[in-house]
């Protein structure tokens, strides 16, 4: 950002790159490369924030000099480990990079120096041993002025937010000197539920890439972590009651599991960051690996009248399967401090249940007829009912609902499904019924396409259906799902950011922050950000880094 | 590899992954989704030699005792010091992972131990310090048996491809020792040019992406590096004749460039391992950065009459762009060893030569009337003839045949537009007016899309177009091409293997080796040996890697 590219450079994209061999198709794209990162504003904020007013007034910082410290008035003090923690993290992002150690010797003269940042925790709880939740206050106010910067929050949660935002203001002059402009900044988020799924099961992620994509999610004020732990092809996460599930169901009983101490230290790696980590475990359907160390609790499937061999979903006629289910929720709900818990509910297949004779029978019993939506609803219903006695509160697919199943009034629906015009309606549906619910359909990220497909996710808005605003407030937020088919340590952090960070500005800014260009330009910054704070995040464009990412 | 998965966990895919929210459409993938990488034989090969016979009979290798020798009757001793460092490198392959030291002390009763390959070189010059080139020969005969195994070549190419191959024959049983059963196998290449192509112009590649990707290059026999060096975006390459190309045209002239030393560095890591480093230096269009430190050698473009401040292609009415050229390309076939520089000629743009009277006059003086494409041909032809006096061959875009330009017999013809009929009939017809050809269309692996796209790589076959035999012997190979505009050093590692795999084998193996299903299988196992060598290749599906890629 210190070299800034000329006019000429810049129309380059224009005139020449685009058609280079790609026969991209025409679009705002032809406006956005007419820019370059290195055109972006000093100190670009990613995702933005609700007010700010920025000076030309500007201070320098020396890392030999400044420090974060607790304001006087503060609720919390030295004793609030998650907030020292984070003053270590972001003096490290601000000046942690040896680089250009020597250069902030240099004093600038005629700038002054803003030697302090205040953190004031207002509320007389600061939540600093607290997990986040639904409900968590994470508004903040930043003043950068002399003789100190200030960041007042009720909550810890809004100090984190702060600490990114500020972080984010820093910029180097061309001797690699910090400096900050005189800012004022209000912020909070538009929506209490941004989250991101990923998809352990399909492809098991090593420690260190869920830790990395934490560390990432904070710098987009992302604050869910939904883990999808569990599914057909693996069950790595290791029960301290059936340890028999990942013994038999993980890649390898050793190697690709999680144990009980690695969910603790994700979970609070999570919570230092205010992010809420919940997990999912997935029913009736996308059990197999559940079958392997858990005997009779999958359908036998049969074919004519011998049993196949096979199995199908989870078997909802015997009792030894709530049995289990009731044991299983109860270490999950002890695991999982988060109140809620997502229980999937998701694109369950009735051929091997009708396939069954026993599961006839049953039917018959209930005076189910022939509709296997009925014994869905049978099974979740139990479910909900057991899950409900471990006082946690319950997510669940966007299907549960459309089958009718009775839901406490917490519950939030999770639509997946459909086309632009299906989910809205889907949306619309779920709010009327006065429902909570959250959106992930156009937020796919596993689905690529060549070029910048940033922009659809940006475009789409969780509040964009035909509805009352009683029934828009019900709209929680979304989550960008990254579900694991096709990625693994080696590709899954450049493919999830920064195409994750337009659904972040989405869920976080006003619903007005909408311009296309503007956001390139403040991304292309942010992007360059994360890769020098060591994330291989993906570019946008053509364009470069002040600093590129050298590892493989 | 050491833990097969049962039949259960492999019909998962068939019947419950596929359709998880994603709406795949249907087709070969499902059939290959019914197995696993953990499925593979053991000593999986990629790509697939033209003989291969295994025997059940096995030996014992262990790292303390094993070495590659010099064959007593080899014409290369130590001092082919290419050999010597393929010798280490491919030791520490096969016995480096420091992870599975201890193990490999128990001794396997009842099997016997091979200690030595032996490698023989038979013709009288290895050409140990030569450069690789496309009339090299390659070939290679491996026998694993008692009392050691022999790799016999003529020269050293074809001995670092068959060390390659012997180190994929190793495999690790249940106690993790390392494993190699008898074996004979004979081997060559059905193309002479196996290329890819990176473009280090849209995004500076640092120098330590490009020796990984060389690196990976040789694991799949890829013997070709096309390095699309400059571009309109930036001007990385540092001239000694014309040092301000890059000081102007660089996105910056000291952390984005590659200097005398880098480009040195490269080609003989390249040459180490048996590549061909192909520069492009493309003209007279995607020239833009050329402009910015060589005064005059664009086209300036006229708005009405006056000159508009914007450049088109380089200018080919002037004696001063020749008399440049003359001297950059002198440089050039000094610096570059290969005996082909690839002279680019695509996708001119008319635009702003139609715009600049001086190039209107220049047209009539030389009866070219309003055909700018005599033009075009005016300015290659001389070129060329320019190129031609530094006693290189030139490789060049289909364009330049298409316009009738006249070319040296030797030159080779690049194929890189239009759908599957036209390609085919472009090679039809450059082959029928006897020039050599390298097919790239089909293999744009930049182009991404959700799913097993390395199918359709896979599928293409560069000899398929209606011709004669002495038309499809013309056809020397291929290459996959990874254009820049979305890829840096965060993500073109994942990006292109195993993707480029699949073009490699398809560049390597016997036409008929065509099986989508064996493919799956090797190229499943394949991909978790380059992630256990340290190399970030991506997955193809749900499955796992005995040893997962743990970095970002």
């Amino acid at each position: 950002m210190t070299r800034p590219l000329s006019v000429a450079v810049l129309l380059l994209a224009l005139g020449f790159c685009r058609g280079h061999r790609l026969d991209l198709s025409p679009g705002d794209e032809l406006e956005l490369e007419t820019r370059f990162p290195a055109d972006a504003p000093q100190g670009s904020l990613w995702p933005l924030p609700q007010k700010v007013q920025t000076s030309e007034a500007s201070f320098k910082l020396s890392g030999s000099t400044f420090a974060i410290v607790d304001a006087k008035r503060s609720s919390a003090g030295p004793s609030c480990a998650l907030l020292q923690d984070a003053y270590t993290r972001y003096y490290n992002y601000m000046f942690g990079s040896a680089g250009s150690q020597w250069l902030r010797q240099i004093r600038r003269s005629g700038v002054s120096e803003l030697t302090e940042l205040q953190v004031w925790i207002t509320s007389t709880d600061p939540e600093c041993d607290a997990y986040p939740g639904v409900t968590s206050d994470e508004s903040y106010e930043l003043t950068v002025d002399q003789p100190h910067a200030v960041l007042k929050a009720p909550k810890v949660w809004g100090a984190l937010h702060g600490l990114e935002t500020f972080s984010q203001l820093l910029y180097e002059d061309e001797y690699g000197a910090k400096i900050i402009n005189a800012t004022s900044i209000s912020d909070f988020p538009r929506f209490a539920h941004r989250g991101i799924l990923l998809d352990t099961s399909r492809h098991f992620l090593p420690i260190s890439t869920i830790l990395a994509n934490l560390e990432v999610m904070a710098m987009n004020k992302i604050n869910v972590f939904h883990w999808h732990i569990v599914d057909d092809t693996s069950f790595p996460y290791q029960s301290r009651t059936f340890p028999q599930l990942s013994q038999k169901g993980a890649y390898h009983p050793y190697t690709h599991v999680y144990t009980p101490t690695d969910v603790k230290m994700v979970i609070e790696f999570a919570r230092l960051r205010g992010i809420r980590v919940i997990p999912e475990f997935d029913t009736p359907g996308h059990t197999q690996s559940w079958g392997k160390g858990q005997l009779d609790l999958l359908t036998p499937c049969f074919s004519s009248t011998k049993p196949s061999g096979t199995f199908g979903p989870v078997n909802p006629i015997l009792n030894t399967t709530y049995q289990f289910m009731t044991q299983f929720f109860k270490e999950v709900s002890t695991v999982f401090p988060d109140a809620y818990v997502h229980l999937g509910g998701d694109e369950v297949d009735f051929t091997c249940w009708k396939s069954n004779p026993d599961v006839q029978n049953f039917m018959d019993q209930q005076g189910f007829g022939q509709d296997y939506k009925k014994l869905e609803s049978f099974y979740i219903q139990r479910l909900l009912d057991i899950v409900t006695t471990t006082q946690k509160g319950y997510m669940i697919w966007q299907e549960v609902f459309d089958n009718g199943v009775k839901l406490k009034p917490d519950t939030v629906i999770h639509v997946w499904k459909g086309n632009q015009e299906q989910y809205q309606s889907e949306m619309a549906n779920i709010t009327s019924a006065g429902y909570q619910t959250l959106l992930s359909t156009p937020w796919y990220l596993n689905r690529i396409s060549y070029g910048q497909d940033w922009q659809g996710h940006y475009r789409a808005d969780p509040q964009d259906f035909k509805g009352t605003d009683e029934q828009k407030k019900l709209v929680i937020g979304g989550e960008a799902c990254l579900w694991g088919e096709y990625v693994d340590g080696t590709n899954l952090t450049p493919r999830l950011w920064p195409r994750a960070s337009a659904v972040a500005e989405r869920l976080w800014s006003a619903m007005n922050v909408t311009d296309l260009s503007d956001a390139f330009q403040r991304l292309s910054a942010h992007r360059c950000r994360m890769v020098e704070r060591g994330i291989p995040a993906e570019p946008l464009f053509s364009s470069y880094c002040p600093s590129e990412y050298k590892h493989l």
